[in-house]
């Protein structure tokens, strides 16, 4: 029984029925819209059909059957995303891998874990936790998205400074092509120089290239100690400068993020917290971690970028006494986006810059303020360069290709390339970018891309319409 | 004038000389054999002519008259691949990049450095270090090999057990595709979501999707301390039992190398060094490092090592106390493959297993041998579970599908793969091991990396017959 519909293709609910059950398989209201949309505001997107797999076989067999009907398939996790990647540009079915929720393997003796796509990255981290083992990639998110979701986009977070970003702990991934066929990228291993590697193909391809149905990730010691301090600057650019030293310095801090005084005011009002002091003359915040197993060397690490944060106009440093302190900064800086973007702030840039760059990419998105007649304030993860920026502009709504914000954002990503940097450090492309992917990509490489999607793809079904 | 040749295309030799200059183009008998062989024994295959080109423009020039003449093209660094990667397979034009020998830039701000690929990696790891910067990844061969050769194969070395391999340094490249077209990868960030991961795919696709001319890696600050450790143990078994106890007690050594016992014989005489007592009851060794910015935390490591170590029938430990015993250990292990291989010992197999699988993989060689009548040593990185074995086979010399040969090596790459692991970490499938691909990948998984090759190499010109 085909469902109708005014696009190109037509869906045998039938076929999808037998392969899940027929109660995993929806076309109501309800469910529809809310899979029409993700954490990216104003896009809204209507599946026509809502699916929800259990088993890596069911998958490839509905991957077959919309590889035939040349039926759009798009993949979503947890709904979390920032780039509009998880929503049915042009409907079709949205395959939600909700319930392949299991946590397969915890390999204490390899420090590695095995895992479904759809486990929330918070309960993945606690599991192995319990171990004594440690996956540090945390997007902000992390208390609701999937660790799938991770992948597709190959998220960061306030960890990655040190520990690197997803890719850095992606071994070896179960993927069903759009085809329906199933591989293995790789091997469980930490090296591995075997073909072209697929693996790493995958970690950020945004769910356009196959469907990821398990995970095996490397795992680390988890650190014994971790210390957090807060140090306010009156002088937004030499914040900016004072990160790039503390590396000169030799050491590695386990987080480094910036929060502007804007941003701050906003998440203290919408959290309700006076967890940190609000005062006039301060133009932003960093907030500085060093983990590892002794006590001891982190102090003295502590007090060594003590002395470098002085040169920079740096106020009176906080330091995070227990627990409870730190909990409360981390909330802080974990809820900004979503409390800059109630307070009507909106579309979240994800530039990324060498680190010793953010100095000049603040100053721009400053002086691109004044020019376009936007306010803007940034956050985000200094350690790594990544400046997260959102814009308010009296009047002005977000919507794909806004005459009002396209001449602006492109002079920020033009800004952004010149520095040496790129147009996304950890949300990935999917609708929100894409008209942008010329600014940081010769055309010959944005062909190679599109030919490779074309090699696993060739009836572009899976989540089409993003990134090119 | 096109040089004859019995192949079916024809080399215009006047077009190269005047695209690099005739002095540049060489056909002389010595220089095509020398550059006929790499260090992988016994194969043997002669260009038609050997190019040395000093620019990118010049590079690409010479790939857009290949491409259309559909002359093969085999990129070449140093030559001191394990893999036969460098080898031209068809013969045709060997493009050496020795000339494309700058360290163009050294960020100290960044810690990033942008340098040509014909640089020797311990060149270049000497440069940045003067900056206090490290590059980590040291493959043996490091004071000959190049950087490019180094991303080709996607090299590792003793320090990846802690700071990974190449692939974790690589955060752009300038690339010179088949058909002459020349593209960066990526961008000089640490994060990147930013389309599919085109750096991370050329890192380890041996010269055959294109020609890296610029390279920009990340670097970190150079740690200020490390201790060295060296322990006998009677039991190979229990010697790769203790090195994932290790790891498990959350310690995460910068070096974990194993050497057997017949090895450490061997290397001892070929360098004449009694560092190494050798005792009659000994059957491996392990070689442990440590290093970090603070030296007593430093020695609390080796402490906690040490009595991991005794639960593991370990002799007594040996404690390099300068800069001297240091190198003379590190010359040794640096030099086994060397060593073995002039005692007659063949193929240099670069097996990798998750790590706590080493002492199944042990076994499963000792058994293989007696099953095969062929008598193996093993070394190697046995922190990352990453075994080279050799074998000597009385009577017996190694070459290509040498049918003596193949049904252990299958039966040993079974194995591997049944562990998890896969045949090779650091050295490429070049031209020993790709008869081997089918145990380790699914055919839809090399339909795909032989669909990305057409992508990139539609005339299938640049480093033809590698890998697949």
């Amino acid at each position: 029984m085909p469902a109708t519909s005014d696009k190109d293709f037509q869906i045998p609910v039938g076929a999808f029925q037998s392969i899940v059950g027929a109660e995993f398989v929806f076309n109501d209201t309800e469910t529809i819209s809310a899979f029409a949309k993700d954490e990216t505001e104003d896009l809204f997107f209507a599946p026509d059909l809502v699916i929800k797999p259990k088993t890596t076989a069911e998958i490839a067999a509905i991957m077959k059957v919309c590889n035939s009907h040349k039926i759009p398939v798009t993949p979503r996790g947890a709904g979390t995303g920032l780039s509009g990647g998880a929503l049915p540009r042009f409907g079709g079915i949205v395959l939600s891998t909700e319930r392949l929720n299991s946590i397969i393997e915890i390999d204490a003796q390899n420090l590695q874990v095995t895992t479904e796509p759809g486990v929330i990255t918070e309960v993945l981290q606690n599991a192995v936790k319990e171990k004594g083992l440690f996956y540090p990639p945390d997007p902000s998110s992390r208390g609701s998205c999937f660790i799938g979701g991770n992948i597709a986009e190959n998220s960061g977070g306030p960890k990655a400074v040190k520990y690197g970003v997803v890719k850095d702990y992606v071994l070896n991934l179960e993927l069903v092509l759009p085809t329906g066929e199933v591989i293995w990228t790789g091997a469980n291993v930490l090296k591995n120089s075997t073909g072209y590697n697929l693996t790493q193909l995958i970690v950020g391809s945004e769910g356009t290239l196959g469907i990821v149905t398990k995970i095996v990730l490397k795992l680390l010691p988890y650190p014994k100690h971790e210390l957090l301090m807060l140090a306010p600057f009156k002088d937004l650019e030499k914040a900016g400068a004072a990160v790039s030293e503390i590396f000169r310095a030799g050491i590695t801090p386990s987080a480094m993020e910036l929060v502007e005084i804007d941003a701050l005011k906003i998440v203290s009002r919408y959290v309700d917290s006076a967890a940190v002091k609000i005062e006039d003359d301060v133009a932003a915040h960093l907030i500085i971690e060093v983990d590892g197993n002794h006590e001891e060397t982190l102090m003295q690490e502590m007090e060594k970028i003590t002395r470098v944060l002085e040169a920079f106009d740096c106020g009176e440093v906080l330091f995070a006494d227990d627990e409870r302190q730190k909990a409360e900064l981390w909330k802080l800086r974990r809820r900004v986006a979503e409390a800059v973007k109630a307070d009507g702030y909106t579309i979240e840039e994800d530039t990324v810059v060498p680190r010793a760059k953010l100095p000049a990419l603040i100053k721009a998105v400053k002086d691109l303020g004044k020019q376009y007649n936007f306010h803007a304030v940034c956050y985000g993860h200094a350690g790594d360069g990544n400046l997260h920026i959102r814009i308010k502009k009296p009047g002005c709504i977000y919507s794909l290709n806004n005459p009002e914000v396209v001449p602006a954002l492109r002079a920020l990503f033009e800004t952004v390339k010149n520095l040496g940097g790129t147009i996304s450090g950890e949300h990935g492309i999917g609708l929100v970018q894409k008209e942008y992917m010329d600014i940081v990509f010769d055309p010959a490489a944005i062909q190679l891309m599109k030919g490779i999607k074309q090699v696993f793809d060739p009836n572009n079904i899976l989540n089409p319409g993003k990134i090119f």
